[in-house]
């Protein structure tokens, strides 16, 4: 029997081609010989928008679906309108592959910097939903742009996509040795959304009696997260909550440039989505100078995702041996990537 | 010609009642001898509503406009559904005077402890919108509690709400010595409610050619509240973001015992309402455990409203030389209250 990995690739901006070519070449080392890797590269981001006007044409969103997963470098550019490549590429992939698990890890490292006194140990896992909150583009302006204008957005939560995700969550706690899960909402202010969230997460929990659970309030969450990490293993939460969350954690952890990222589609009626959480950051952009961990880590992702657990672990390993023996020592993108490579074949 | 303070006072839940009372002291000893204050006291929170099923009647909230300004303590139990109290209660009070500026200073005192490594310089104010965004109240749900329920929320954004609460925040920014002010949304997917206060805050922005200016996505500006809480002077947000983003600048700079705020009304049609950001804390409530500095610092905030600006400096500059020396050596809530009594007096 031939294995092989049909993978779209798509660079996007700024440090986006750098990191993701990093990616590429720890993936190709990594993989057991016997399977074939196939990378298709996509033309998508700013470059495309200026050129064609176009974010993420019909036929390019098909030829997308026909892959077995999706490398994401970045998206944005200070050239083009805000909001433009965030809705009309990234979140339209997300929603249209109905990625709604969007699964954040964030790790301490040994050896790596945080900006937290007393280096707490820190290794919990956002789940943060993908398709649904505020995020669904719901909402508007009327009189746009005069004294009298008046602008919604529109949180949209459903117990069909709250109970999906939650339960996701769930599974995740419930195979992890501290069995601990926390919901983060806003459920005194945001009662509508927040009940809903509340009350399915209590009913699922009924499932899964070894799985202690807890509830924070979001802005009391991000105090915990610097006062007391350590106190978190899975967290499942809205779509907006989310993504401030996993900023900070990204933060505490070391930053950015460690932060992976998976867009998940369980029931694989759809590709899932692998991407470093961090921006284009277009002041640094071609200058080599882009740490490739966070792409690398996401490909870890990706090939768990994929039925290679061995092979995200070897590459989990050998990012924590790396920065185990390099710490933050300043190192160019090829550096990086040259020697998780080493590693990994070895 | 005789001064005189009419002050409401809502000691609330939890721990609201103790930490009210060390407010009070100082403020009635740092008061010139020829201000008359008078207070009064309502009752309401959780035991009121455990006794006649009401937040906040008609009645109350139209003899609480009659005062100068109001005190409150905290409101929330566990023994009220969540949202009861803080919609019913809280944000009705922020909502019905008009509270559009939730200010909220954040300053690491000398001596303080702070979870983050290398003690960075902070000392910034967060200029949060009080009277729209997420927090209207607006959505509701179908289908409650069905598997097909659906909930909402709208976050309602008028150019009239964004703008009076972008130039106050302007405002602060030109009267203080660094002028410069950091909005704060997410507007590369929030684009209506994101765009208007971008729109707004630019527009605004050439009345005060002094002013340094700087935009930031909420997922990174946490990641600076972490890793360089120096860069911020004012910030101006959103009400939700607002929220967020306070309780973590509470943490950084030592924690939420010493987080002050002001719900202010700037037209004085309404009297404004200063509280720690802190809540009700049930677990140690009745145990004088609680530290009052929060509250005392809300009510250098009060005096400055009412123009008792010398007083207000000789608050601050108490909890500065009290914290200077005692840093964080525990002390019973009365005992902070008294020591802060003896320097204001001095
Ligand atoms: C770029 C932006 C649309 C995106 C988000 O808000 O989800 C990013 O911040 C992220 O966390 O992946
Ligand atoms: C208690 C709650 C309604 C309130 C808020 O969300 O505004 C609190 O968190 C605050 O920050 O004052």
């Amino acid at each position: 029997m031939s294995r092989s990995i049909n993978l779209a690739v798509i660079p996007g901006d700024g440090i986006g081609q750098e990191v993701v070519a990093q990616g590429l070449k720890v993936l190709r080392s990594v993989l057991p010989q016997d399977v074939k890797l196939e990378t298709k590269e996509y033309d998508l981001g700013a470059r495309r928008w200026h050129r064609t006007g176009e974010t993420l044409p019909d036929s390019e969103l098909a030829a997308l679906k026909a892959h077995d997963a999706i490398l994401l470098g970045a998206i944005g550019d200070p050239s083009v309108p805000s909001g433009i490549l965030e809705r009309g590429l990234l979140l339209k992939l997300r929603f249209a592959f109905d990625h709604y698990v969007n699964l954040r890890p964030s790790k301490l490292f040994p050896n790596q910097a945080t900006p937290l006194a007393g280096r707490p140990d820190i290794d919990f896992v956002v789940v943060r939903e993908g398709t649904e909150g505020p995020y669904t583009g719901n909402g508007g302006s009327l009189r746009t742009d005069t004294p009298a204008e008046v602008a919604t957005e529109v949180s949209l939560n459903t117990a069909y996509g709250v109970e999906r995700v939650v339960r996701d969550a769930y599974e995740r706690a419930d195979s992890r040795p501290r069995k601990k899960l926390t919901l983060v909402h806003k459920n005194n202010v945001l009662v509508h959304a927040g009940h809903l969230w509340k009350r399915i997460f209590d009913r699922v929990g009924q499932e899964y009696p070894e799985v202690s659970t807890d509830y924070l309030h979001v802005d009391a969450a991000t105090i915990f997260f610097v006062t007391q990490p350590e106190r978190f293993d899975v967290i499942v939460t809205d779509n907006l909550f989310g993504d401030i969350l996993t900023d900070l954690a990204a933060a505490v952890t070391g930053g950015i440039g460690l932060a992976a990222s998976a867009n998940i589609n369980p029931d694989r009626a759809f590709p899932s989505m692998f991407e470093p959480v961090h921006g284009s950051a277009p002041d640094i952009a071609g200058q080599g100078k882009a740490d490739p961990t966070a792409t690398i880590l996401s490909v870890a992702l990706l090939l768990r995702h994929l039925g290679f657990d061995a092979e995200a672990v070897r590459v989990e390993e050998a990012v924590a041996a790396d920065l185990a023996e390099r710490g933050g020592a300043p190192r160019t993108t090829d550096e990086i990537g040259d020697a998780l490579v080493v590693r990994v074949a070895s």
